[in-house]
C-alpha cells in the first residue's frame, strides 16, 4: 500500500489537530514524520502516530506549550519546551542554532522538558541545508545497562552529524548507540525467531538469543561495542540530560526529554569551493574502494535513505498492511474519513 | 620493571632533545606520554618513543616548527602546525580552545600539518580541568574499509569527550572507531593465536580469524558495529581532515594529520552546583546498577585509567621487559646513560 507524500503529511496534521494539538506543532510533526517515512526510517514515522495521540490525550505532550528561551552566552541558548511536541521543539531549536551560527559562527542550543523528537537526522540535515555542519542528540527512555550492569539505566541516545555538499544531498549520519532498536526484539518475539548473541542481555546480565528475555522479559539492549557504546550513550546523556536540565539516566520519561543542537558555519572555516573539492575527493575514495566479496556498491551515511526518498517521491510512501489497518481505525475513531488520505 | 614518573618524563625529554627537538616540544611530548603510561594507555606511551625518534631524524616531525595561527571567527581558530610534534600542537590547540571558551563560551580549533598526538583523552581532560566540556578527535593512518569495501580508506579516528566533576576526576571517554587496535592483531600473530571474527576482514573483505590476514597481510580493521563505526570514522575525518586542510582518507600520512579541539564553558550553561549535583546523581545511578553475573563493579569512562594512575604514582610506571631492553638500546645509541633513568 502506497500513499502520496501530500496525503501522508495531511493525515498526520489532521489527526494531531483533531485532538487539539496546536497547528504549528502539528505541521512540524507532519514534516518530520514524512521526512522519516519517505526515507524508510519507519521507526520514526507514522508508525508512532497512535502513541503521540495517546500522549497528547493524557497531557504527556502539551497541546499549546508556553516554551521559554534563555540566552546563556553569545553562542548558547536554552529552551524550556514546556512538554510541547518534540518535533516542533527540535525544529525550533535547530533553527535557532542555525540563526546563531549565521552571526556567531557556532550556535549551540540545549532543550529541556521536551518529548520524543523522532529522527535525529532531520535536524542535522536542516543545518546542512543552510551550508552548516549539524550535530544533534536526544536522550531516550532507559534501554541499556552500563557495561557490567543488568538494569536499564541509559537510553540508546542517538548521535547525528550532517555535512553539507554543494549540488548534492548532504552526508547524514544518524545512529543509535545500541546495536539494534528494541523494535527488532519485539518483532523477533512475535515471529518466534531467535536473535544473535550480540543484541541484548537477559535480566541477569547474561547474553541471550531469546528476544523475549532480551527485552520484554526485563533484559537490556547491548550498546555498540560494549563499553564504547556505553560511553557514547553516557556522553550524549550528559549533553542532553544533565546540561539541559531535562531528565537523565533512568529518570528519563516521555515528558522530560532533553536535546542538544549544534550548528557550525563552514563559511568561517574554508571557502565553499575548497571544502567541496576536498569532500568530493574523499567521497570518490570511498565510493571507488575495492569492493568486499558480495558487495556491488559502497554507500555514504544517509545515501540509502536518499535513494529511498527519491523512490517514495515517485511511487509514494510505503505503508505495510498491518499499519494501514491500524491507521484507518485511528482515523475513524477520531471522526475523520480515511478516504481523504488513501485511495 | 617500574620507573618513577619523574624519570619516565625526563627520559622522554632527554631522548627527544638529544636529537634536536625543540625543548618546548619535548616537554609537551613528555607530559602527554607520561599521562598515557601512568594510566596504562600503553599504546600511546613510551612504546612510541623509538618511532618518534625515527620521524624526527627523517624530518617527518619538524624539530622547530614555525606554526601559524589564523582567526576564522570569534570562536574558531585554525593552526597550521608546520609538521611539529603532535603532542605539542595538540596541547597548544586545546589551550587555545579553552582560552577562547573562557571569553566566548565556546572555543573551536582546527589543526593541519600535524603529526601523531598520542592519547586523545589528554586534551579533553585538559578542558575538563578548566571546568569545561572537552571534545577532541584526530585522523590516523588508513586502517579500516568503508562498509562493503576491502581496502584501508579511513583511520580508526578516535572520539574523546571529557566532562568536569567538582572534587573528583573528570569523566573521560576516549575510544577508537575500530573494534580493536592494529597492535592486538600484530601481537596475536606473534603469539600464533587466532582472533575473534568481529575484529578484522581479510584483503578480500571476508571475516577472518587469522591475525596476519586481518592486518599485516593486507586486511582491514572492522569499525565498531560496522556501518555505525564507519560513519563515525568518516564524520571524524571530515572534521579533522577535510575542514582543517590536513590529509584525509587514504591520503593521511604521518606528516599531514589533522586535529579538532572543542571546549565548551559549562559556567555559561548552568551553575556549577546544579551541574555537579545532577551529574553526581547520574553517576550514582550508574555505579549502583544491579550487577551482571560475574561483575563486582561498574566503571565510568576513564575511571580504570584513573585507578591505574593512582597506582603508578605510588608504585612507579610499569615497563615490560622487552620494552625496557629496547629503551636501553635506544638511550645508549643516542649517547645517553640508561642509569640516569632506571635504577
Amino acid at each position: 500500500m502506497k500513499i502520496v507524500k501530500e496525503n501522508h503529511n495531511k493525515l498526520i496534521i489532521d489527526v494531531l489537530s483533531s485532538i487539539g494539538l496546536s497547528k504549528k506543532q502539528a505541521i512540524s510533526a507532519g514534516s518530520i514524520m514524512s521526512y522519516a517515512d519517505e526515507r524508510e526510517i519507519s521507526t520514526h514515522g507514522i508508525l508512532m502516530l497512535e502513541k503521540y495521540v495517546e500522549r497528547i490525550k493524557d497531557n504527556t505532550i502539551n497541546k499549546s506549550p508556553e516554551y521559554v528561551w534563555e540566552q546563556k552566552s553569545n553562542s548558547i541558548y536554552t529552551l524550556d519546551g514546556d512538554q510541547g511536541m518534540g518535533h516542533f521543539l527540535g525544529d525550533l531549536a535547530m533553527k535557532k542554532a542555525i540563526e546563531i551560527a549565521e552571526d556567531k559562527s557556532i550556535g549551540l542550543v540545549f532543550v529541556k522538558k521536551a518529548t520524543h523528537y523522532g529522527a535525529s537526522g532531520y535536524y542535522t540535515n536542516l543545518a546542512a541545508s543552510h551550508n552548516m555542519i549539524g550535530f544533534s542528540s536526544t536522550n531516550t527512555m532507559p534501554l541499556i545497562a552500563p557495561t557490567g550492569g543488568s538494569e536499564r539505566i541509559l537510553g540508546n541516545n542517538p548521535i547525528s552529524f550532517a555535512f553539507p555538499r554543494k549540488d548534492d544531498s548532504p552526508i547524514v549520519l544518524d545512529i543509535a548507540t545500541s546495536v539494534v532498536a528494541a523494535g527488532k526484539l519485539i518483532l523477533a518475539n512475535q515471529l518466534g525467531e531467535s536473535i544473535p548473541k550480540g543484541w541484548a542481555l537477559d535480566k541477569h546480565g547474561n547474553p541471550t538469543e531469546d528476544p523475549y528475555e532480551g527485552f520484554e522479559g526485563g533484559g537490556t539492549l547491548l550498546p555498540i561495542e560494549n563499553h564504547k557504546g556505553y560511553g557514547l550513550s553516557l556522553a550524549m546523556d550528559i549533553l542532553t540530560g544533565i546540561l539541559t536540565g531535562a531528565g537523565y539516566g533512568s529518570k528519563v520519561k516521555n515528558d522530560n526529554i532533553g536535546f542538544v543542537m549544534l550548528a557550525i558555519n563552514t563559511d568561517n572555516i574554508m571557502s565553499e569551493g575548497e571544502y567541496n573539492e576536498r569532500l568530493n575527493d574523499l567521497i570518490s575514495m570511498i565510493k571507488s574502494t575495492k569492493k568486499a566479496e558480495g558487495y556491488n556498491e559502497i554507500f555514504l551515511p544517509g545515501e540509502i535513505e536518499q535513494i529511498n526518498k527519491n523512490k517514495s517521491l515517485q511511487e509514494g510512501i510505503s505503508i505495510n498492511d498491518n499499519l494501514y489497518v491500524e491507521l484507518k481505525k485511528l482515523i475513524t475513531s477520531l471522526g475523520l474519513s480515511p478516504n481523504k488520505y488513501f485511495d
